[in-house]
């Protein structure tokens, strides 16, 4: 009475099912290793993160290599070549973002913790416990003893989180390795929960350090207050300058090269189920705001920002401290949107500072990385396979969306591999990436496992495209 | 051959003098003691800072009160009462401002190190430097085994860098024991190296926390930003709209109370042998600035500002970390000139701040210590026994300058004691007070001493004013 070619499906649907023990238990023990890849003191950390998903490629039997860069190294594996199948390249990042505020953490940031269905911990959405899907579905698939119906490639850097300039450097030379046909990312989110998404555009990102220096050292404010600029206060009217009341951002050019939206897209957001008012109440804030004539999710997915990551200025501390401070530095990140170029964005605010930087301090900017958005076409065969795999995986069909966020290698991915990119998110909106008390649902991280595992099936029923 | 009129005091300058080695030891001793009063776990060394004064009153024999308060406490401390001549009281504090930023230090800040004749340590001239001139004055003339010719009470406090707010509560009812005749503080600095001052002027204060409060925590800055108001931009708005390109402070009312500065003042201000290029020079900055119409005297001894005393915002640590930040906050501070009051500067700081709160996060202002500004008769016996002490020990008459700091007690000791008060600085415009490296000239410490007991001889000579 079985439908054969559903049974290898509901074979594997059922050891994933029986696995799930283990694959929680999995992602706790990965998530206890603190890999901030921007803190320099945690350099073995990020490798012994690095490691520890080498050697699940290693005891799985995968041909695997451990890639040094001039930075924290990479982890590549691939299963067995399929001849007329396509290749598929899975790229995650082991990496995390560093976990401060520590005191606004319920528990600790490295000792994961389930409470009501989710594991908290940093990193456990962004990106180790979506990256992990993949893994434990290509594991699960190779001990059933049946070849995959195609060629899975993995590449996990450890580098995503301060901007994967290791892995753009080399990507020329990786190229012939991580040859594919189509790369699976699984960095971002479900529409809502339980509302499968396939993103399509992302925005691109430039950030910087803004400093202001004025006097050669703290002065007293009473003996010279008055007299002398405060770079504190140059800092904030620098800023200021920079953002209207409009929320329209103020630095020469641009918006000249932003991508508008187009009317169907506007269309399409707008019929999305998304409550403002709701959104607002999830983040603690009596109104949105931003730039005027534009939806919030326009805002987020479509629109360039500019905003401020950090001050840091004089006194912290406790108490007071009457000093005019010798410097005032400000992190500062754009979110870009197709076609703006970063490096013309830095340009443009290097311009703006120096035009309005006023007499008696001197302020500089440094550039630190920068990747363009993009937006992805929505016609492909690999498009439709995973609306079928998504589909069977959460019962439910995936929505078209966007993300505000930006991974930077995407869009260099695509450039050197000629490969389409498909983008599964499974974490939720309010999974706190980059924030205190990050987490990921169990449950989406079991079924993001499901939808894995179907997808390299729907894959595999596809020929290579020729390119 | 000798003058017996001047016997005396030759006779104390040359024991002054034999003295120098241990007086300079006894500074070091008490620079030692790193008595932050702002810091509450420091409060068991500004007690120690405490006793350590009590202890060389209690060695000379004087009368001693160790005065709790709520917070950290002063040292009372007189010499006999002599029947128709009049009483001082010497004002001054042991407590010191934080030591940070560490690393601009060349010496640790409570490692007290003498190079090119100067000592520099936390507290060198603010104030442990300056007020230690008096005591040390004291103590030798009465070693001397000669009566003082006049009454000296010495009230040393743990508060004056966090505001003196119990001894002002305590005021009125301490008021008996400090009933006096004149005040001496010794607290500000010379004009110039060499060029002795007493300063009749002092600005005012008022200090406040600024926070902005937006999302209930960090955000991640690609998911959200540009739909949610960015508080880290909001304070940057709002400290920017408090202060125009002219340097005008925008508060509401700000300059209605503001005592203007008379014609005879301003010119007598332009004839001080002041270079503002060098002033700017010493600073390390490459042009003055402030408000419009002023000079830089003018700006720092007689106009009120709004200055940023710090920044604190979202990410501080090495590399980027692209976060909306839940909260931003800023440590500002208003010196006020004679007339203005610290509440209504206050109250208008939280009208503009209630009235320019843009939507999306709410800001907020916590009021911290405030004090009148004053200026002073120059009128009067004192000044010109002041007049005559200084230009006996620097070897140059003083002249008559404005000070842009703060000595919130000042106006309240003059209110409640009726009594005028003598501003007499021995610290250089350099000393670093409240900056690192402070440092305090040992050869003005020790001529600072030497005008302290040509101070009391010049003040025995008068007789009490009739109040």
């Amino acid at each position: 009475m079985n439908d054969p070619s559903t049974e290898p499906i509901k074979n594997i649907e059922n050891l994933l099912d029986q696995k799930q023990q283990a694959h929680t238990e999995d992602l706790l023990e990965w998530l206890r290793i603190a890999s901030v890849s921007s803190d320099p003191q945690a350099t073995d950390r990020v490798r012994e993160a690095g490691r520890w998903v080498e050697n699940r490629f290693q005891a799985a039997g995968l041909e695997v290599q451990w890639i040094e860069t001039q930075g924290h190294p990479m982890v590549y594996a691939e299963t067995p070549a399929v001849p007329g199948a396509p290749v598929a390249l899975v790229y995650g990042h082991y990496d995390v973002q560093p976990p401060e505020p520590l005191d606004h953490w319920i528990t600790p940031p490295f000792q994961p913790d389930i409470r009501d269905g989710n594991i908290y911990a940093r990193g456990a959405t962004d990106d180790k416990g979506q990256v992990l899907t993949h893994i434990q579905a290509v594991l699960r698939l190779l001990e059933t003893g049946q070849p995959l119906p195609l060629q899975v490639k993995f590449l996990i850097e450890g580098e995503e989180e301060v901007g994967s300039e290791n892995l753009e450097r080399m990507l020329p030379e990786l190229a012939d390795r991580l040859a594919c046909d189509v790369i699976v990312i699984s960095d971002s989110s479900q529409f809502a929960e339980g509302q499968p998404a396939i993103t399509y555009g992302l925005r691109g990102i430039a950030t910087f350090e803004l400093t202001v220096q004025g006097p050669q050292q703290d002065l007293h404010s009473g003996s010279f207050g008055g007299a002398v600029r405060n770079p504190g206060v140059a800092l904030c009217q620098l800023i200021a300058s920079m953002i209207d009341d409009s929320g329209r951002i103020q630095l020469d050019g641009f918006y000249d090269d932003v991508l508008p939206l187009s009317e169907e897209e506007r269309e399409q957001f707008a019929a999305l189920p998304f409550s403002e008012a709701d959104f607002a109440r999830s983040l603690g804030v009596d109104a949105l705001a931003g730039e005027e004539g534009y939806t919030a999710l326009e805002r987020k997915w479509a629109r360039p920002t500019l905003d401020v990551n950090g001050l840091t200025c004089g006194h912290q501390g406790p108490g007071v401290k009457t000093i005019i401070p010798a410097v005032a530095s400000a992190k500062l990140s754009c979110r870009l949107v197709p076609n703006q170029d970063p490096e013309k964005i830095a340009d443009a605010l290097e311009r703006h500072v120096a035009a309005h930087c006023p007499e008696g301090v001197r302020a500089s900017v440094e550039r630190d990385h920068g990747a363009p958005g993009l937006v992805a076409s929505l016609d492909s065969p690999y498009v439709a396979a995973a609306k079928t795999a998504l589909g069977a995986a959460f019962g439910k069909p995936p929505v078209m969306i966007r993300e505000g966020g930006s991974i930077p290698i995407v869009q260099k991915f695509q450039e050197t591999l000629g490969a389409d990119c498909l983008l599964l998110g499974w974490g939720l909106a309010d999974d706190n990436a980059h924030s205190p008390n990050e987490k990921f649902c169990l449950a989406d991280y079991h079924r993001g496992i499901k939808a894995s595992a179907h997808l390299w099936r729907e894959l595999g029923k596809l020929k290579p495209e020729q390119s």
